[in-house]
């Protein structure tokens, strides 16, 4: 692949179609070597990286495989079975950027519970939660989420439909399928600094 | 009342209490000198002042005229009928600080809402969206408000109880009493520049 894109200049253009990097895991597609690098990105043959946020951890594998990396890789993500669990975010306060995870089992899938702590633009902290299908986008389509904040006199919910970790977090927040809350928000719904979301899959 | 706090010093502080500057329009308070300029801040029998964000509208009155002015002297205002209406903010792509206000009938009382665009940290733009009640603190205390942006598969809602106008809305914003999103959220519930906002009160 690499020696077509490399000659392409030699060939007119409509001639030079190449093959792609996941032909091998399952990818059928023959795209214009143009095309390639934007389809690879998103190609469903692409290998699933290891979803947790906030670590450097470089593993990759097969969708099957995910699971069985968080549990043996990253132990401490506690697991919650329900449909309608509550995510507690210990220390809120925490300076600086933070993570935090959990999973959330129902429907026969695993869902990564994220929020997020970060300093988009100087001395502003936001905060941004979602929930990932450990599954493909396919299978993402068909769940919905429910992320609650409440306290004793208000409540904010946000709705949507899961990103799949083969997106992951990043895509997920950039494309605003995430609840987007500021630091005074979050004081207003915490509790001696922990923050309790109630999350609802269906 | 100038005359007494200017020679308070010619006395031991706690003989020193002083008359308010709204006992004439029914403030019995008597206060220690120290006391006064913060609960004048927030007194009851102070006058109210011309609820419209964005204006220099200077006026002030009983809050029995409040509604008079708003019709003289902002005709420009619209007013909806019903417990459950949509605000409609158009152009919420200007540039800059920009507040869209509307008015909302129900329940014999009227509900100022304000959708309010800020920049609070540079390059950083929030919108900030509240219900406000033409009534006292203590009528505010009988009503919620839900404010409910809806997409094609994305949902936000806000619920709380209304501040009253004597607080008005920098103080509900400053208490986080209303719904904070971003300018990508804006987008992703936004059609042609325009934002529909559900308002429901009961």
């Amino acid at each position: 692949v690499g020696a077509a894109s490399a000659s392409a200049g030699a060939f007119p253009d409509s001639l030079c179609l190449v093959s792609l990097q996941y032909a091998t895991t399952g990818c059928s597609l023959t795209l214009h070597h143009t095309e390639k690098p934007k389809h690879e990105a998103i190609c469903e043959y692409r290998p699933y990286s290891c979803p947790c946020p906030g670590t450097s951890c470089d593993w990759e594998g097969s969708l099957e495989a995910v699971m069985s990396h968080l549990m043996h890789a990253h132990k401490s993500i506690t697991t919650l079975q329900g449909e309608d669990i509550i995510f507690l975010a210990t220390d809120i306060n925490l300076p600086g950027a933070v993570d935090w995870v959990m999973m959330q089992s129902c429907f026969g899938h695993h869902f990564m519970l994220v929020l997020k702590k970060q300093e988009k633009c100087e001395g502003h902290q936001q905060f941004f939660a979602t929930v990932l299908l450990i599954g493909t986008r396919k299978q993402a389509e068909n769940f919905q989420y429910r992320l609650e904040l409440h306290g004793s006199c208000h409540r904010l919910t946000w709705e949507a439909s899961p990103c799949s970790i083969h997106d992951g977090v990043a895509v997920a927040i950039r494309s605003s399928n995430c609840l987007v809350f500021d630091t005074a928000t979050a004081h207003l719904f915490a509790d001696s600094g922990n923050l309790g979301i109630n999350v609802t899959i269906s």
